[in-house]
């Protein structure tokens, strides 16, 4: 076959691929637009901490993503909607330009919800026209974004969900989000078991011979020793944590961390994040509204310092995320996901011979700070901002939660939040001594 | 003629005087609905700091005025939207009941503003209906409450305009509020002339046997003596405060109240609110966007601070309120108000017998706290709360500004903000011993 | 007589004046280190709060004020102990230097006290020397210099007395500062009395023409019409605040102005600072120790805002400070004074004919804002912040306390503090409508 | 033997055993009293900031800790001076009653340093007595306690040396703590070297069968799987670390945590702390005064932030704990430690074989948050408090600095500061990939 022959093939091949990349984007930017459906415009204005963003920022900055690291670079036909979009939705990348303060973004009325949209329509065209006639050159470097592109949107559309049910719970009227989610199933769940893990070295990380996208903050798959240890067949739940509340957990410091108790008291904790106590009943505000409790489903919006000091009034700890990783990898990656349409943590039956609930339903806390791993390199250019500079002050938690996206999730998968966090959909699972 | 017939008779009459009430409600309610028109749903989100309020809260809570104070007491058949609103909406009458923290007045999405103008509606509906067959026995306290909700919404609309202002000023995108203000006049002023007055007992305040409303904090007509004194003939200038700036007034502290210098080194202020420079000219934020400053026009955006401070400087003072109310009460009651629709302070014609732009432009800090004139007695009820709870940590001003009603003033009317406060539309006119 | 003679003559009469200021300005030193002795150098150090200086502070700072503006000017022989020791000891005359931060002054321990009593030694023969033998070109301005000096080491001979008792209170241990004082008198006193004044044009200020030293804020006697009112027989005493205590006064908003009560809110104050409960009996905090409360001494240690709370409460208001020189202006200057050694307010009978405890016991708190008089000048040069640039922020205190030096205090005295403090000796009296 | 004989030699090695931990004892206490005799009694009363305990305190509470831990339980003859004390030099014992708030500790200014020191002498009786005629019954726990109490107090005499150094920065006068320091060694340090160490299965922390004191948080032998990595000869040193501050390091965000910049830009930070230019050369404050800085010294009181911010530049990393340990068993432990007197770290000729200065000079930064050990468990008691609950927020640091005393450190010996803290003599040293 002649070179131009082969070369032809190539190019049908690679565009096919690229199409099939496009298909792929259109999908996941489907899903960031379901889940906004139900706001109002007001509702796309709130921040309501620092910690929160907008609904109508999530919206244009993950649209500005990849305009910022695909158009700009690599579509040089592109033309810009508005050049100050730049500064307003450039989240934190300190090396690609300065970013709008983020306690701010709430201040911010115009654009309009409307312009956002036109903005992202705007993205969408022309990232339509860049996969259906990629260039060649350039093409392997703009499928590696679109790689990280589309996971990144994944996060937000988590993100959306855990800011939009902290701005409505802000409200007084106790908003509904949505009245149509899945109804949860009903499950008594009965006494913790534990699974045991015997010493040795394990490979802990992404391997990059694996099939499949990982962040680069799970590579450099290498080596640890993890000790014999035990883990509990499921994550603790609503019934479990309120007999801590009712032995006076949030009342003496014995089993806080020291930051934790006084975070207790400088925030005057009394239970889990989004509980009220209504004439002797504990409700949670959840996506449907105030409900009563569900004390077989994972507890849910507990920052570290709450599982910890559960832990230790329990005489138990949290697992390394070595450990964690280490079960994991033999349990099947299905669960409560955001497709499974409950938006909230339920109640499982427990499996025999693996540990339950491993994915979905919450992110578990590990007792393992976020740092990097042996070899951690980050991405070249203003990308490897994306993850390396937050590994200070963390803690990791595993498995993906309620409201992430199924096909997001792996068992190497790191998330990181301050250890006072609350607002993600944070639980936690036991672990001991082998 | 009978009872029955003068009765009949004073019925009608006082019917008659409800109409009129009524038509003059339905013009100040129209007022405030025009202000924000030019809004969209996202500006009417926003709270820029804790001073200033979301336009949709604006929007409600004079409405909530007329439901708490008028519908609710004196209209058995009203029946309210939602018995939330009644929290939500409360600005800060404690002895009615607990306000919504206003801080957190921006962090509430719902109800919407379509929600909220349908509150508006149903309250103005309620009141057609009261005021159409107005109950005889409390025709008399109705009509006072009006007296009084009336300029209460008035305020709220001069603070729409701060407020929206403010809010805008915060997008880097400088956005326009509306393009089509009438286009300030043009004059250059010349040097500043002074008015002499002559030692001797005044009296101050509103007197109750005047024809026309006042609130509580002007009446108590009362005798004060007040000292020889001159005042100036204008405000000062943009172009006269901007040699203060080039001085060095902002990098000395020797003429600053000691408050005022903390403030400024704290705040990092160079300039008055809204003032940017580019490419070495001054432009300020103005409804319109960002316009090159007008150097006859009267300064505007200070605080009480940089106002003593000017003063100091050029070796005069601020008139006293009782000083200046003596020179307004020979003033005629014209100027540049909210009518005039310039929405920004202009350059005037310096008229030669008495000062110019007493009334209108700017509110002009006086030398004088906000404290009870003698005799001083609060509204009874939760209305007591309107005025008097204010009086400490502010200073009055004078006189009414752009975005002020004209029929809203008069030259015994006390306005006051804290002295650091600066999103007014805050001036100053100088005085100095006779 | 020759000239010569005359001059002669005029030579020594003016150093018999000097020497006479020498035994004045050695009497004043030698109470202020009086009021130190039982000071450990431990106690000397501390500084509870912003507002409090160490008292080592004190000691060097009124030492500092005849250094600055009494030797380096006019004494060319003088010299420094130590340059640097000018920046520390600089209270607040940016004019003249850069002051050491003043929430630092606790951070300092050297100088040490030994240092620092050797520092002021060392003004005390520089100053002995100088006025033994005065430079007749500067004699006016010295002494001028010195009748300010002198009064400004008595006030911070009661800023003394303020921050030692400051500092023990924060000490759980209740330090005693004296166990010698003289026993508080016990009086019961009855219900409240009124005295009642007509209404006319009153002069306020102190004249030039007078005897004696006054402040330049007490400057520009002038008028002011002042209108009828009356003025209670005696302070408020503890036993009549105890009752607004138990009325629930600390816990309604309705009595407070809005500070106020955010102040109340925000600090937790449930009582005037200085008391607690002990086995249901109130005590407070004195430089005895803590001892009960005496129901018929003056309460002590409020804000101006409980001060406004309580006279709310009860119907009444604050007098303005024109009403209190009215008042105070024919009433003997006498009272419970540092120099009757209790240091705290005490029960006093009360007299017929003019109202008692005018001067002494507690400062009570006016219902003006400290601003200046008609014609204020400030001092030339850096003495002229000495009192001006605070007029903000700021309510007037008359009368003098139990901790004032009899001979400072004047009927035209004006004391400042913001509305919220409670650390000075400070009471109120009632006054309402004549 | 007959029991009896075999019982009384046990009681005399008892006895003997005890008399030799009293010689201990004498010894450690003696050098605390060493430290703090160059201080005069105003020293001991500062706290610099929350982190800083006035002297007094730490000369308090090390006694504290024997009455609280021994005498009180085992001694029953013990009488305490006074009760209060219990209170006030509790540092966080929480289980053990409530602890004076530690950013007060400066605000008591009673019991003075001379009470203190009596509180010293009265501990230091009874401890004395007590050792001399040990209850048989529990010696074993009281030796126990002693052997923990011993190395607290240490870590105490280290904390001084950081306190005072940070209360007297306060003083703009740069006073002296000591004037006779032993010189600092000349060197000049040449170019990093590298070690490389292979990869393998390493045994981390202390083995209780090891001989000699370790804290419950070393404890916990277990195994760690270390990829193969290279560790610097020595750390980065002052000249070294100038480069970084000359190419813009603090002015730019790519180098730095996004924690990290934002302390920087919060603080102001442009050097090291106590680093100041003097006419363009750089100095720092040591407890000798302000000196040059010596280019060849490893860098010292650089936060956790600085140093990876300075390992990025330079595309190196820090070593993980592990990597340290593992580095650190196979080097003599010898070093600049409080003995050699410097009280500054030095210059240091580098060995060829193994990496210099790891112990002594500087604390260096880990790579590794502070988290437990495999197995890790707490003392029973209140002594529980000890380390575990401070294990979150916080950075492990390694090896003792030149303010430690030589017999205190170990290999196995974990230091933590959170990572913005700066007054500990902290440094770094390099690693990178093997």
């Amino acid at each position: 076959m002649s070179l131009a022959a082969k070369e032809a093939i190539k190019e049908t091949a690679d565009t096919c691929h690229a199409k099939e990349w496009l298909r792929r984007y259109q999908r996941v930017r489907a899903a960031t637009e379901t889940i906004c459906a139900p706001l109002y415009k007001e509702d796309y204005m709130v921040q309501s901490m620092p910690d929160v963003s907008p609904p109508k920022w999530h919206i244009a900055h993950v649209s500005w993503f990849f305009e910022a690291f695909v158009l700009k670079p690599f579509y040089p036909a592109y033309q810009t909607l508005d050049p100050a979009y730049d500064h307003l939705f450039n989240s934190y990348y300190v090396t690609h330009g300065t970013p709008f303060p983020r306690p701010d973004r709430g201040m911010i009325s115009r654009p309009t919800v409307d312009d956002v949209y036109r903005y992202r329509a705007h993205i969408d065209q022309a990232m339509e026209a860049l996969l259906n006639d990629p260039p060649q050159a350039h093409l392997e470097e703009i499928l590696r974004r679109l790689e990280l592109g589309l996971p990144h949107e994944q996060q937000h559309q988590e993100l959306l969900f855990m800011d939009i049910k902290h701005i409505l719970a802000q409200n007084p009227l106790c908003p509904v989000y949505r009245d149509d989610v899945a109804p949860p199933p009903v499950h008594e769940v009965g006494a913790l078991g534990w699974h045991a893990y015997s010493a040795g070295v394990r490979s802990i990380g992404h391997d990059e011979a694996e099939k499949g996208f990982a962040y680069d903050n799970e590579m450099g798959r290498h080596r640890q020793f993890v000790e014999a240890f035990q883990i509990a067949d499921r994550p603790v739940t609503n019934g479990e944590f309120l007999e801590f509340i009712r032995a006076g957990g949030y009342d003496k410091p014995d089993y806080w961390l020291s930051d934790g108790w006084a975070t207790v008291q400088a925030e005057g904790w009394r239970a889990p994040l989004y509980w009220v106590e209504r004439d002797g009943v504990w409700h949670h505000f959840t996506l449907s509204g105030l409900v009563p409790v569900d004390l077989s489903a994972p507890v849910c919006h507990v920052s570290f310092f709450e599982a910890e000091a559960y832990a230790q009034w329990v005489g138990a700890r949290l697992p390394t995320e070595a450990e964690w990783e280490t079960v994991a990898r033999d349990v099947p990656m299905q669960g409560n996901f955001v497709e499974q349409d409950h938006l909230q943590p339920v109640a499982a039956a427990v499996p025999k011979d693996l540990p339950g609930q491993m994915f979905g339903d919450v992110w578990e806390w590990t007792g393992s700070a976020y740092r990097p791993y042996p070899g951690f390199r980050t991405l070249p250019g203003s990308l490897g901002e994306y993850n390396g500079k937050f590994m200070s002050g963390q803690m990791v938690l595993r498995g993906g939660c309620c409201a992430t996206p199924g096909d997001h999730i792996r068992a190497t998968y790191r998330n990181f939040f301050p250890p006072h966090a609350r607002w993600a959909f944070s639980g936690f699972r036991l672990a001991k001594e082998g």
